[in-house]
């Protein structure tokens, strides 16, 4: 029903991820509603974006230089490795400015169910870090879930044998929430992290 | 703290109406994700769009071509325009598959809390599209919202005198919906709106 062009444009907008068929129709008259120049423009942070973003030689994570900003700087200790899912986890790592270490991102985690093992992430390229001794304790930080408990244990079986300390950030109730909602899974598990007070 | 190419789409993706913070992380990532072609060629189609697309001359809906689809169908009853505020309205009209006559879009509604007058919606084309004689009736199909209203009887009070009918769609109940749930401006719509049975 729509002419051609803007069918096309419904369309591009209904394949990305949250967006239905309405929203994809407002996205789509927005577009056509802004100038010519500002449409240009959207095209062409969409083209630098993809063009200037790609994995740190090093850590994974996305960056616009050859080396990312935290491998490459000389105040973050080299000898702790956080390795996270993906490159939103390092920013909500950061963000609690405790971390000083750096990161690997491994793009994912090892999910058999979806056909997805060591080699479609980026285990290779951990390993590759850890064969000049300066790497102490890899802290495994992906998530809680199935998959990445699934990976942190992976991980720990590949590593600890090369004598390098592998850790598990904690799990159980966040902080701020009530008993009452949480759910059992984070009770046994807040149960099983206990510490001494 | 996101790296500037990766900032700068993230913005982008915010000003769109509809998307928060969160949607728009998730979109540019999405965007990361895709292939250069895939990218490339969502940027192309979103210029072709915007640049291919533009107001038919006679009804103001949005055409690639000079004169629309409708405009310029021998099958259309140009004796009847259906007045509607947006490109969108037109499309909801054609899915009843009961209208046969040509339509207006006005672009908008007269709202002067907003500013907008009838110099800023398109008054001036419709006025100049009555001029021939051919056209019998208006049907003025705006929202049932207080602009639409508003602008229904600017038009009547606009067009009338020049010996053309002027109506407005029915107002009232939707079909399928229960009194329980409508609200008492509907109600008070539905009983004027009531006919002989």
């Amino acid at each position: 029903m729509y002419i051609a062009p803007l069918a096309q444009l419904i369309e591009s907008f209904e394949r990305m991820p949250g967006i239905g068929h309405k929203s994809a129709v407002r996205l789509a008259f927005h577009v056509l509603n802004q100038s010519e120049e500002a449409v240009e423009n959207f095209a062409d942070i969409l083209l630098t974006a993809k063009k200037s973003i790609h994995c740190c030689q090093i850590c994974q994570d996305l960056t616009n230089t050859e080396i990312c900003r935290l491998c490459s700087s000389p105040e973050r200790d080299s000898s702790t490795i956080c390795v996270v899912e993906a490159p939103k986890d390092v920013l909500a790592m950061e963000k609690t400015h405790e971390y000083k270490g750096l990161y690997h991102v491994l793009h994912g985690v090892i999910s058999p169910m979806d056909g997805i093992g060591a080699d479609e992430i980026k285990v290779k390229e951990l390993l590759a870090r850890l064969s000049d001794n300066t790497v102490r304790e890899i802290i495994v930080a992906t998530g809680s879930t199935v998959e990445g408990e699934a990976t942190a244990l992976y991980l720990a079986r590949l590593i600890k044998p090369m004598g390098i300390r592998v850790t598990r950030i904690g799990s159980g109730l966040p902080v701020g929430a009530d008993l009452e909602y949480a759910d059992e899974v984070t009770l046994i598990r807040a149960l099983e992290g206990r510490r001494e007070i």
